[in-house]
């Protein structure tokens, strides 16, 4: 069974770089990546948010967020 | 081929759980995954901060670093 995996991003140089790395890396059998650019979905703010979401580039797996480096703070996107 | 991704560690908590999240889900048709652990191979940690490395867990590819979440400083490591 695969686990959902959310990758958010709002299109910056560092939050593209990591889902080219990491978005397309992780096993598809393992993971259904769903991939949110929040500059583009505002409606799925609040939903970061309410995650954990602080900054972007960021994975939501479950209950748990992964930041990954750091592009902009999620209260620059919206 | 595969490209070579170091996944560097302290075994601490936000560490181990990365690197269950992590470093078992990259496509391994992809990645070739190697765990280091600072704490145990601290004759690595000159390699990490030069690589980049500022706290770990992260990983290294390539060039690029990847700092996920914040477990702890290298400078606390060694």
């Amino acid at each position: 069974m695969t686990e959902k995996a959310i990758f958010y991003h709002a299109g910056c140089s560092v939050c593209v770089d990591a889902e080219q790395r990491f978005a397309g890396a992780l096993d598809k059998s393992r993971f259904d990546v769903e991939i949110v650019h929040l500059g583009e979905q505002k409606g799925r703010l609040a939903e970061a948010k309410a995650a954990g979401v602080r900054s972007v580039p960021a994975f939501v797996i479950g209950e748990d967020v992964y930041h990954i480096n750091h592009g902009a703070d999620i209260s620059a996107v919206g």
